[in-house]
């Protein structure tokens, strides 16, 4: 997969592309990570990219004519039509379906604006998705930009080593993770609880799910509507839930 | 004030610390930033910070002496309590308002785990917000700290300057912002809405307040239960509503 990152503080990228998975993904050749700085583009003197806004008001707007530039550069392929992703609050909020669904794509390209707006042309003539993160302001689309790139890359086949697939695993079941617990068996008067040094791997696996259920439960219950669930558990939750609402 | 940030790859946050607003924010001393790798607390010979789960199963876990060992050591004054947030998936969503909140305080500590789960012990007794920035798969917990750091340094008194804080305002209606064009008038054809340059004040505005309410109503309608609205835009709305829903 190749992903380019139109941005004007590519030095930004530098340590996050460099190390960890994303930078041994690079170094397999898996992926192909640039961030280009589009100010390259910007066809003028002063090398300018952004403008005041029509209709006034504050804050800048970047010009349309260096992204487009800048994007038509990148597609050295005639025969593959990057997805162009505007990084802004408008944006569909990603999750990780739409990471499963980018990390099928061939080649990417992200725009990240910074303090400034996008001329709408961009918008409407040149990106095929705009994804936000978050409900956060921002300075600029490059952190968002990481965040996508990230999620999209540890799933491109090869890249995850199996110290880490285990724990990816556990997100599949749409419940949020039972609670860890390592050496030392005593840290300051805190014990691991019995169980997990019992043993017992069909009692520690009941436990291990019960305590999954039960966090998601308290703190997201909402994903307890799309999880898979038994009928057994689905039966213990709403017993829980009216418990905790007579109290 | 003082954010220090506990990681194993210091190096990823080089770039986002150094640039733009997180950088001039540090060269002014409003904020200090550090990222800490807490191998050095390891205190073992090997500096391993991670083991073997109790009870089994794949992954590795993050112990709890080198994580408590840093952030005690980072609370050099002891009339400042940080406040310690682990960045999780299975913390609590980050949002605009949880952002406010951090930008009062003196000094945070941020915890990033890579791969590995979290001694449960390192959850109950040390820190004291868990944040997750959405419902997609990372890494590690780095990117997600450079989010919350960004969107809380933006909020200090004197980062941000009048280029940008017009931007900004632009959030605080609750809606998604309108489009915004600059020059050049025709690019390829497509022209700037010509109420932009009729230089007509009063009618630029109700443009564009009627398209950033139309861009909410279509792309995030959730927004519009918060924001404020006159008695006129709520019915408007609704009408333009039942409209959609007729066809």
């Amino acid at each position: 997969m190749r992903i380019d990152v139109l941005t004007l503080f590519p030095e930004m990228f530098e340590g996050v592309f460099g190390v960890s998975i994303l930078g041994k993904a690079k170094e397999k050749g898996i992926v192909s990570l640039e961030a280009v700085n589009f100010r390259r583009y910007a066809g003028n003197k002063h090398s300018t990219v952004d403008d005041y806004p029509y209709g006034g008001g504050g804050g800048m707007v970047l010009k349309p004519d260096p992204v487009f530039a800048a994007v038509e550069d990148l597609q050295t392929d005639p025969g593959v039509r990057p997805r162009v992703i505007l990084m802004c609050p408008q944006g569909e909020t990603f999750t990780q379906q739409k990471a499963e669904e980018l990390s099928k794509e061939q080649h990417l390209v992200l725009i990240c604006g910074h303090y400034e707006g996008y001329d709408e042309r961009i918008r409407e003539h040149l990106v095929t998705d705009e994804l936000s993160i978050g409900d956060y302001v921002l300075t600029g689309g490059e952190i968002p930009a990481m965040t996508v790139i990230d999620s999209v890359v540890r799933l491109l086949p090869g890249v995850l080593g199996n110290e880490t697939s285990a724990v990816t695993d556990s997100y599949s079941t749409g419940l949020l993770e039972h609670p860890h617990y390592t050496r030392p068996p005593e840290f300051r008067g805190w014990s691991v609880p019995d169980i997990l040094v019992s043993g017992h791997h069909a009692k520690i696996e009941a436990w291990r799910r019960e305590q999954s259920l039960l966090r998601t439960l308290e703190r997201r219950p909402d994903l307890l509507e799309t999880a898979e669930l038994t009928e057994k558990e689905r039966k213990w939750l709403s017993s829980l839930k009216k418990e905790s609402e007579q109290q």
